[in-house]
């Protein structure tokens, strides 16, 4: 049994859809114990998925060692950012966790191995794939955005820092009041204390929300309509293909052909 | 008269509109009468719009009946989700309801009453119809969702854990506060509690906050697409169909019979 | 001048854009100086305003009686439900209000008055319309979404009236504490109560906000879906007609014209 | 170097991708370094940062001067919108702040240099014109709402005055609690307090919130759809030309130009 076939054999045992919901398993019910220690589990179940989750483990680290083994290319093999993604995972799986449960990087080590479960399932990795996809459209969006917040983060620690220091005080922390503001927290506490002062701060306020709104608005549509245009133009072409279907291209040529057979004929 | 002919009138009545608006309106009214016991109705009134319900329920029983000894085989009509959907809601509406009105059962009982009108609405059936098809998207973004959470949980259960037990005790109690960051609840309180210790944990909820509203405008615009696609689809099937309309493969097969016309008269 | 002739001229002024700036701003005015009354405002302003506000009424007036007056049959006239809004407000803009300002009629009356507005705005008429075209749709989301709330509400009372008998006492008290809980308002409050004494009703808040999210979602993607579809529809007719573009069929029967050609040469 | 190639290379600088980083990084770290200022940063930093801003501020000093030279018609310079920005930019810009950090006129000053950003990265541009574009549309809407606040505005100041005057003692008052209402911020205090002398005023609430939502969902789905049916036009079209593609009309040319050769295949 060479390489190649150990490597396909792996590929079969990474699509079988029931070792995918196995591992999957494994993984969650691994997550839940650790977030239920607090209630009464008998000791033997939680060894047994300790064991369980070890087990998974092992299999990604062999999994990924014939992946690593079949490239020819050893540096490529790190060029494909999912490699490098899984490889992490496994690596930080493997660091044993100490016994004290509140050691910080016994936590920190737990919180990686859940990502185990993007590495195993396609539809994730998809996912994945489309929001980091859709993040260079995001950046000019929060752009305007960080814009708006920083003109309104100016006007308000001019004029409101006097009133209420500790969420006015200073740029950056106009900026994270805002941000409150934006997401509706107690923000009529805010603006009756301004508006104390100053009667007509409420057009402050309210302008705020709407431009912020709005901003967000043009997000949430901007990605729906790429998206859609995306899924439009692959489901066309897909279609077209499928069906081996009759373009205009085909009629064209159809009648070019025809054309032919009159020249012909009238040479004749 | 025989079972079919019964059937059919039970099927007509059944979709007959004004039947459909007496039926709807009885279990308003019945479940509306439920929850306005405490203001003063005049007990004649209660008892016939319990007499009605009851009436709407002995329908309901007949209508099923009918259905049942229609069907040929009878192992085959629990295999429809909606015929056991409708049993259940029959056999369910007439256990009788005790007197005390406090009593456990009896209060269950009418809960599953009012889902009689899923039963006799059509419309309300393709909405659920509808709602249980959108469910299997919905699942791999509610995991990346999970994901999401169990890592924030993770990271706020160890740093956090000391500032306030009650909110940051456990990963589970920590999964609940993260939920209640995303909607937005306190969320400022919950922050600056742990801002007074670590001053750029404010990252940690921004971050969040970005995160899950990321991952839940992804979840809408997939369904949107979805759904999308699938309109379009039918709506261009069944257009194509009623038109009669003329196709690209139509007018190939005019060229083609063009074709062999030419050929014909070359040989003439 | 006949009728008719007046007629023409009163729809001429009514569609003048200019005239409706004026009017608009009249009625925005009228209304903003009732809003602004504990400020300073000079009463010959006041006096003005009111005086141009009874003027555009009469214009109103004018307005709807060449109607009545333009219409053959005097009952069909009451059959459109614009003209039918129109009266009303006219009438009711008639009403002189009283002085005191805190008299109940008076201020209803002045409330009414507003709806003027769109009477005048084409675009406010048409916005009208289609929130009116809209309402089906949402009926049957709407009952959905209130036999969930029932449900909740029949569990909420059942378990929760001891706990908090002012939240949860009664069905109708628990409808309006689960809306209270869909609009996040300090729901994090409600369920930290009943968790107190059912450490698992977190399930009950959570379940109940994915159900009541979902099913709002759903609304608006049926809503978007339909509009969308109403559009293209309309869109594509437009275009089509509007292009005198060639279609399937007039390729059809250009090769049709071909064949009768090719039959004609060969019986030659 | 003539005028039009200073242009030339001032505009190559502009649309240069480094650049733009450039300048981008300068306004950024420069209104970074207002908002950090509490922190401790060397004052190296600080002033090196000063000047490049400085330096940024001239660069874009020297490209509008260059642009308003190589326009022959000086006041139609300023016919362009863009124009006016960047040069009011630009000039407000280069009035000196002030060492004293509250300085009104000083901290105005700042907010203003943040737009800079928009004067160079053309995605923000883009951005701003399709948001000022969406702007009509939403007027309509906009005025919809208010007439809709209005109203209730003045029901709630006509009855509830004498329960909050804070709350509801004027339309004016009442307008801003009912926005309060629609953001869901503590809503149900001010419910629950007008429900103790007026028990069936959640009525008033409850329809409040569904029209608003109702009217906003409106815009929402208003503005996508205006927005795809744009890109969906501007696609098709820029598709067709790109790909060269075979219409229609070609066919049907082709198809002309079959029937002319056996007219004269026939005269022969």
């Amino acid at each position: 049994m060479n390489i190649e076939q150990i490597q396909n054999a792996s590929l079969r045992l990474r699509n079988n859809k029931i070792f995918e919901l196995f591992v999957v398993s494994i993984i969650i019910l691994s997550a839940l114990l650790i977030g239920a220690k607090t209630y009464q589990i008998p000791d033997g179940i939680m060894q047994l998925v300790k064991w369980l989750d070890l087990t998974v483990t092992i299999i990604f680290l062999f999994e990924i060692t014939i992946r690593f083994i079949a490239e020819e290319n050893k540096k490529r093999f790190f060029h494909s950012a999912w490699n490098v993604f899984d490889t992490l995972i496994v690596v930080v799986s493997l660091i044993p966790i100490e016994d004290s449960e509140m050691a910080l990087i016994g936590r920190l080590v737990r919180i990686f191995r859940v990502l185990r479960m993007v590495s195993i399932i396609p539809e994730l990795r998809m996912l994945l794939n489309s929001l980091v996809r859709a993040l260079p459209q995001l950046g000019y969006v929060l752009l305007l955005m960080f814009i708006i917040f920083y003109i309104y983060a100016a006007v308000g620690a001019t004029f409101f820092a006097k009133i209420n220091p500790i969420l006015w005080g200073d740029i950056s922390i106009s900026l994270l009041t805002l941000f409150r503001v934006m997401t509706f927290e107690d923000w009529t506490d805010v603006m009756y204390e301004t508006m104390d002062v100053y009667p007509l701060s409420w057009i402050f306020y309210l302008t705020f929300i709407f431009l912020t709104a709005f901003a967000f608005l043009n997000m949430v549509i901007g990605i729906v309509v790429n998206v859609l245009e995306d899924e439009h133009a692959k489901e066309r072409a897909a279609k077209d293909k499928a069906d081996g279907k009759i373009s205009m291209d085909d009629l064209a040529a159809e009648i070019r052909s025809l054309k032919v057979m009159l020249e012909q004929q009238r040479k004749d």
